[in-house]
């Protein structure tokens, strides 16, 4: 949908000699950045180019971030790769406090408690690591790209030039990008290199290292080629010490403490009963140590060091080796015993929450992930905001671009992200402090932490750090104020919409509702319809059918003919009537029942194999009203209204508030839309051919032991 | 394990030109040959090789068969890849039959039941191609032995020798096969290719085919390679027509009807109601209709064809084609419509069951899959049986091979299969004559199908038809009679081990126990130890942990000490004491608690984010008396015993009776074995320098909603 004359542009080499076009430039291949080519791969059938360059020769195999949070599992669930990583992964299930005891000082467990709230996600919080997770969302753009998307290494940025003016023309390349071919050689600096015995150090991405430090690691030379690229966005998914960033100008701003931390991926020898679980233990003199227990066996250690830097200042880096770290560990846990089989990785950080003052620049180039918004580890939150970073904006980039939405749509990536960024910081900076603090005592004065406050913050924080509290605000794109909320009191407008089951009218199935709503880039109009079965219900379906049906509605007036009806604004159905009651051509078609297609029809009930899903009670719909709820593409609940023209409103049909959301920010499709009046349907039975007979519903089937047996048991 | 000599020889160039020795040798790569592979290759690290030849030139990438039953779901689980089969498979939810009015002769629903029994196995039945599966199985296979293990493709057997008095000697290799190596065009005759714009014909294959017609489909040449294979093992998973059951001159022996089905796999366009269920469609005078969905939105119909054929006679194929079949259906189907969109595949059978005489000879050759049992497809039992068949075998291969077992142990493979075999050709017998027989109606003589027979007994077949209904009997490797049957009542020994959810002591995460014993060859004895936070329980556990550290008990004797101490005889604890109150050093080392090993010790009881498993009640194991329940590697439950000498046994202690039932078979291991004390125990902490404060278990956590929140909502 990108229009001809542009995309046969795209990615061609243009007037001057070595200058490529390209809709999306990308800088940097971490979580972040591989995030964002997963979701543009899915415009790249609609003619949408994206490249990504990184400065390093390959991806990192061990050591960085390591936990998903719940929202990240649901966002691979929508991705379609959510089993892969569970298989992987080592999910956490309970966290331990170890604290000393008052009077002796000697360390005891003080409390456990489950790992996150049951019940907030389907998805228990897992561990694996960063290079693993890299990996299956670029395999995952591999497979929705024909393999033509894929990071380019060893991509070194050199400058960035900005035609602010040219921004406003929709089909210009304001951006100017030249960027470095660099040798194997020359991005694979020595620091990246084992140490001791094939441990790996982390310490040269780490806080500990200046930008400049860190820019000194990439060697140049004179026979590099260097490369022009133009491109209509550029997204900046260069970390802490963001090249992007730095190139606009735009500060970090915050505040660093003295705290000095060390991390130890490692295959532990010990007597400590809780290594394979998630652990905070603050001794009563030697500091604090977190422990995560990582998938193969491995543990990692997150240990407050010995050492304190001031903010602003830079450590001597040799202080920390592996021994450092794991002899201070040895001293926290004593007397518990802590040997080691063998250890993957280290690293060591400051403890600093800094974040950006601006997301980017004229909508058009766009700051993501560490790059907005430094922070300690320990929390788990930085590889999976960094993400959600993008999975936010992407959907928006990649629907400007195949002309399906309005530009104004890009404003709302700063708007919607920034709360989440402050609020990331503001609880870092809580958890740290109380992380790192000594441990109150008597004997000590009112600057120790109090062990109980530790763990309140600690169990109340679940909802933050799943990734579950993120409402975005009424806007463009968040119709908060235009929603008839009491509808569905459990969908907040602006959360994340959550899974419940329902079953397929058409096959018996069960299926949860998430997964039938995959990314693939489309609106979903979820109409929960109500007890069908009842003649008025059903006949509000129908004039909803034909609203949708007609030609300018949000179905028709956007989606391009040569598409499917559903590929940008899906509706599905899901109705509380009883299942077998009804019949599949009992259904309007084609905006409801879609001819042929036999995943429209959903039903809340009793399935055969996995219970009763309740649906409508778990988002708080009434059978009786129902709701549609719009769902955006990046799964965020945006509008919930009444079925159309339902006798309980009075004055305005729903429909209208339908209109009126879309077309803030949407796109009508230029050839006028796809009615469906295209659509051929299909003829209903004959029902005079048809029998009459009722049918017997013998949905139960006695448990049958051994009927017909291949025992030759005696 | 192999003995050095020998595994040097394997797959090495022998005296003569032209020769290679291996330990297996396999005729066919359908799905029981490449079971028959992954199962192998879990034992290519102990030096095991095997090789696979096929005639054909590349797998089937269509048709064929394409159900998976519920016990065949356990096996995927069990090796490994079945959240990849889930994924790409359509799960099957419902049977609908559709029956003539008794009145008019019109169609109508008589009836709806669930596919399967709920609660027979986790695994609901799914439709996958056997391409896919193939595919599965092969790739497992790969992963498993480094790339090593894959099938040989336009690889034609031309002789076999069997010398069965070397066969005595267990070093010998006894086989001698020729196999002719053919070009990529002989080895892909006409027959293979589309037919109908794209549609393929699996006529070639069907068992409308003579074995000298399908022999002739492969043409040879002069210029042809024959290599000469020696093999210790030989394995004829090559179809209905057996070319290894032919050399050996076994008969197949049963009958054939007069009925002929077609098949197709299409995308329909249709409005019968039921498309996308699992339907018995029985008219009142054009025939039959089953109606199978499929993943991608293909359906298969199997359509019952108004042809007949005598009993060994063959039919005028070209009868045969998709349009003859499509037409037949729409005639059973009346009044709903059906036309296509596309016909990917179409075959035809005519309905017979034959069952081999024999399973092999002299535990040297054997013969699986369909070259042991022939039947019709509808009830979707030959892709599945085929698979158990080596799923069954090469278990007992693989441990003769790599030295753990004696050869005796492979006796137990005819006498296991031939039950299951028996009862699937009486089973199909019946279940045919019910779908192709014509509806009784008060017009009609005595021959009618009575439709609520056919009901109840398809509804009295799913615990056969899921693979749940198998249980071996006593034998040398099933200790029915060895074991005390009423510890277990739900577990009766010579039936599959089903799945129970446990919880891991060290890190409080839900496992579902069969995902804790995966195939890897070595053997489980699950010791449900009861109460332990009892001291009396503790201490039978503690009795026992001394008998399994010491040298003469089944694990250490059969082990070899160059591995890992369970890769022979692997011991997992499942307690149902409160978890909370007990710590992993409580338990004893290393036979229970194996030092540095978190996955050993289970509890049945509540997880935090999936309930409660209930274990002991699933099995009927009382929580009092607790029992041992040895599983083998294929997952039959074969022996069921008291905990060590617990004081309600007169006489005898029941670790002699695990003495007793693995010497029947198992070969100690010649360097004497594995015993605990090899093994480094761990110092349990240092209980005076640990805190004494009682743990606060404060395992519930207070729903929290947005404590620290995102929200800029207004």
């Amino acid at each position: 949908m990108v229009a001809p004359e542009t995309s046969a542009a795209s990615a061609a080499v243009g007037g001057e000699e070595n200058i490529s076009y390209v809709d999306v430039a990308i800088i940097g291949a971490g979580p972040a950045g591989c995030m964002a080519l997963d979701v543009l791969s899915r415009y790249s059938d609609r003619g949408l180019t994206v490249r990504c360059f990184d400065k390093r020769t390959a991806k990192l195999d061990n050591g960085q971030a390591d936990g998903l949070n719940s929202r990240t599992l649901e966002i691979f669930e929508s991705l379609g790769f959510i089993e892969k990583v569970q298989k992987e992964g080592s999910p956490m299930s309970e966290i331990n406090f170890w604290n000393p005891d008052p009077e002796t000082g000697r360390l005891l467990r003080t409390a456990k408690i489950p790992d996150t709230i049951p019940g907030l996600s389907r998805f228990q919080q897992t561990i694996l690591h960063q290079a693993r997770v890299e990996t299956h969302l670029l395999e995952d753009a591999s497979d929705h790209s024909q393999g033509k998307i894929a990071p380019e290494r060893c991509m070194l940025p050199e400058t960035l030039e900005f035609d602010q003016a040219a921004s406003k023309d929709t089909q210009a390349y304001p951006i100017t990008l030249k960027v470095r071919h660099l040798s194997d050689e020359e991005s694979n600096p020595t620091a990246y290199t084992g140490e001791n015995g094939g441990t790996r150090s982390g310490l040269f991405r780490s806080s500990l290292l200046s930008a400049a430090e860190e820019e000194a690691l990439y060697k140049k030379s004179d026979e590099n080629q260097i490369e022009t690229v133009k491109a209509r966005y550029l997204i900046g998914c260069d970390g802490a010490h963001s090249w992007t960033r730095r190139q606009l100008g735009i500060k970090m701003i915050g505040d660093q403490t003295n705290f000095v931390w060390g991390v130890l991926d490692m295959i532990p020898l010990t007597n400590f009963p809780d290594i394979r679980m998630r652990c905070a233990v603050h001794s009563a003199n030697a500091g604090s140590v977190m422990v995560i227990p990582q998938p193969k066996g491995l543990v990692r250690l997150y240990i407050q060091l010995p050492i304190q830097v001031k903010p602003g200042e830079y450590l001597d880096r040799s202080q920390i080796t592996p021994d450092s770290i794991l002899s201070t560990a040895r001293k926290i846990l004593h007397p518990y015993t802590l040997e080691t089989e063998h250890i993957e990785w280290y690293t060591g950080y400051h403890i600093g929450q800094r974040m950006t003052e601006s997301f980017g620049r004229a909508n058009r180039i766009f700051l993501a992930g560490d790059a907005c918004h430094t922070h300690s580890p320990k929390a788990g939150q930085g590889m999976n905001t960094s993400m959600q970073d993008t999975w936010n904006l992407c959907w928006k980039l990649g629907s400007v671009l195949t002309g399906t939405a309005e530009p104004n749509l890009l404003e709302t990536y700063a708007t919607e992200r920034e709360v989440v960024a402050r609020t990331l910081i503001d609880f870092d900076t809580q958890f740290s402090r109380l992380f790192s603090g000594k441990p109150a005592s008597d004997t000590d004065g009112e600057d120790g932490v109090d062990l109980k406050q530790f763990k309140d913050v600690f169990a109340k924080s679940h909802y933050f750090s799943a990734g579950m509290s993120i409402r975005y605000g009424d806007s463009l794109v968040v119709g908060s104020a235009l929603s008839r909320q009491h509808l569905a009191p459990k969908l907040p407008v602006g959360e994340r919409f959550f899974s419940a089951q329902v079953v397929n009218q058409a096959s018996a199935t069960a299926d949860q509702l998430t997964t039938r709503i995959p990314f693939t880039g489309a609106w979903r109009i979820l109409v929960f319809a109500g007890d069908v079965a009842q003649p008025a219900v059903m006949e509000r379906l129908r004039r909803l059918n034909v609203y949708l049906d007609g030609p300018e509605s949000v179905v028709s007036k956007y989606t391009p003919p040569d598409g499917k009806r559903w590929d940008v604004v899906d509706v599905i159905t899901v109705h509380c009537a009883e299942r077998t009651s009804l019949e599949l051509y009992d259904f309007p078609q084609p905006s409801i029942f879609h001819p042929h297609n036999y995943d429209r029809i959903y039903v809340d009930g009793p399935s055969h194999y996995h219970g009763d899903g309740k649906a409508y009670e778990a988002y708080g719909i009434s059978k009786e009203e129902g709701a549609i709820v719009v769902v955006r593409p990046d799964q965020c609940e945006t509008l919930l209204v009444f079925i159309s023209n339902v006798g309980l409103i009075v004055g305005l049909e729903d429909t209208a508030l339908l209109d009126d959301y879309f077309s803030r920010f949407m796109r009508p499709d230029p050839q006028g839309g796809y009615p469906g009046s295209l659509v051929k349907t299909v003829s209903p039975p004959d029902w005079t051919q048809v029998g009459t007979q009722e049918v017997a519903k013998t949905l139960a089937v006695p448990a049958v032991n051994g009927a017909i047996s291949a025992s030759t048991h005696h």
